[in-house]
């Protein structure tokens, strides 16, 4: 089986399943409670505070605990939006590729009374910095762009961006679940008050977020109750999970400067390989892009069959993100970088662990080309193509 | 080390470990995921509905998965208060001695408009269901009452108050956490429309719970995004979490017939111990409470003292909840059933595990008594009460 679908999901480390069972057996005490046990299970709590807030150049203090990434984009944007009310400012500036926690939290809160601009994202899938200024209004109390995009990985000029915020003074929020232990990034650097990330997607446990929440921006919650987080998050904490996401993170960040060159040129291989079929195309910016992101379209062809032939041949890959593999609509991403509808069907994610081969990925290119050339073969909209009727777009 | 403290958390059962490792490395595929590995997955989600839906007599689509007790105790009473606004009915019952995430919650409504009468729990901490009647006005459009209180472990009539909820056509919420895999409960005969759990009360894993809604109860999103868990909670599901708490819930429930009887009798060899102290009294009903929960006051002295001194002699127990245990104020549960400050300061909760023999029971029972006499042996409270300086309460 070669999995290639790491931007869906990844298999835990070892190291954080370790840390996971470590807990699960020696310290499974309510961190809240004031006797050994349980004071050791706040103790692990605040080393993996420790170790998150390192790992992305943030105070222990300014690291709040979530659920998941989901979690902390809705709380991300739900605080900052309702700081910008209470100082009546209600314009919020994004973009239209976004991942859904974001987009569906902004039709929310333009239902009760937010402006919205959705910024384009270009044929490359990049956000232009000159862009989020120009859509800066007086009014605007929240920038939101994500660090990597979710699908085709493009990565946006976040620090440029944070500046342009700061120099507005600005909220500036980015969704880096795709981002946090898979590129360098920090912080402070790139001008970021509030950042969403996501356990399972840097080979932690599922179910396990943060929410990085620069000091001085005040948090709402979204689930209210006991103490816990500050005050700003309800709910017993899921030890053993954050400790198995501290374990990840430190492990997966700590790879990074090796890793980043060779899944770069399996990438770059896999890129090179599916190019050779005929009437396709990358999509997305070829070098701004996630070391392990691969994302094509090809003519003619359904994606959904596409992932169901290459499961036969042991190939785990998506087409769009796995939050709406359910949907029958074309992905919105695909679609903001301006593919038409019937090619945004046929689309292809592989995003690479570093486990694969330079034999899997000439595996994978020539099950992706076998699978393409037979799907085509009974395909009307390629016949229709290939006769002259319908002209060819790629 | 005597853990009685299982009404802050448990310890994972193996059956629930073992479940969510063999999720973790043999299922780690993201369930809305197309090929096999995420198909697999979701397999595991939906007989993880079914297994906690038949516990409390549910159907499987009536189970919605959350991070734990608090997140479904905000969206049940969210929902519930979104659905009465729609309908022009403003006006929530609840009792004053309900879980922070359900008060708090209702704190909030109150800022948001809404009227809401909080029931008086009586000094046995038992709701009086007639007082539920006729607290309920044609503006009533959620009644929420939990069904076995977190502190003193009081069961408090569920059925008799779903009926009268179901003859006015109110919605009825009960936060089950303390009751879920404890007591038998079944939520059609009891007339629930919302129940809220967690699954680290009955050894499963921290981070995961469940909402129950009945069929036909249309739920406001708390995390908005992808369109997992019928597009009602956004978010990568935590399989190997749900697994573990679906094994643990099966077991647990499994092993109610059996272990009540025996948990009664230590519960009650425990309680017949303490009796024994002066000036001490068993807070809430005797016999209407949980098998395991043992909640005394003691006069004359403070409750933080008492747990540091149990802590060293290795008995882990608790004052008031897990929860609110780094508050200087005494619980709110005490005070709703009438203990005066000074007293309430002094409680104890021992919450017993099945795992606890006679011989533990009579440790406990010395060290209590040990250490509250130690402690008022300095105490000034209890000067001015032995000196007839203030009257005894107890």
């Amino acid at each position: 089986m070669i999995y290639a679908d790491n931007a869906a999901t990844t298999r835990m480390s070892d190291a954080a399943v370790q840390a996971m069972l470590s807990v699960i057996q020696q310290n499974y005490g309510n961190p809240s409670s004031l006797y050994t046990l349980g004071q050791q299970a706040k103790e692990i709590l605040e080393d993996a505070r420790q170790a998150v807030a390192e790992v992305i150049g943030a105070d222990p203090r300014e690291i709040l605990f979530t659920s998941g990434g989901s979690e902390a984009d809705n709380q991300a944007i739900r605080s900052a939006a309702a700081l910008g009310k209470k100082a009546g400012k209600t314009h919020i500036v994004s973009t239209a590729f976004e991942h859904h926690a974001v987009l569906h939290t902004l039709e929310k809160l333009k239902g009760e009374g937010f402006d919205i601009t959705l910024l384009d994202v270009h044929e490359d899938g990049l956000v232009r910095p000159e862009e989020v200024r120009a859509a800066i209004r007086d009014d605007t109390c929240l920038v939101t762009v994500m660090y990597a995009n979710n699908e085709i990985g493009t990565i946006q000029p976040i620090r440029e961006i944070g500046e342009i915020c700061h120099e507005r003074g600005i909220l500036f929020h980015t969704d880096a679940v795709q981002a946090v232990g898979h590129i360098p990034l920090n912080v402070k650097d790139d001008h970021v008050d509030l950042l969403s990330a996501s356990a399972h997607k840097f080979h932690g446990p599922k179910g396990v977020g943060f929410l990085y929440a620069r000091k001085g921006v005040r948090l709402t919650n979204l689930i209210e109750g006991g103490a816990q987080e500050n005050g700003k998050r309800a709910g017993t904490e899921n030890v053993p999970g954050i400790a198995a996401m501290a374990a990840a993170l430190k492990e997966s960040a700590g790879k990074i400067a090796q890793n980043t060159p060779i899944l770069a040129e399996r990438r770059d291989r896999l890129i090179r390989g599916l190019r050779q079929i005929p009437h396709s195309a990358l999509n997305g910016d070829e070098t701004q892009r996630l070391p392990g992101n691969v994302n094509f379209c090809f003519e003619g062809i359904e994606g959904e069959s596409l992932l169901l032939l290459l499961d036969d041949k042991g190939i785990e890959a998506s087409s769009g993100s796995a939050c709406t593999s359910g949907s029958l609509d074309p992905s919105h991403v695909l679609l903001a970088i301006g593919r038409v509808h019937d090619v945004a069907h046929g689309s292809l994610r592989l995003s690479l662990g570093e486990d694969l081969t330079d034999a899997d990925i000439d595996y994978i290119i020539q099950s992706v080309t076998d699978v393409v050339t037979y799907l085509r073969s009974f395909s009307p909209i390629w016949r229709d193509l290939e006769s002259g009727k319908k002209p060819h777009i790629l």
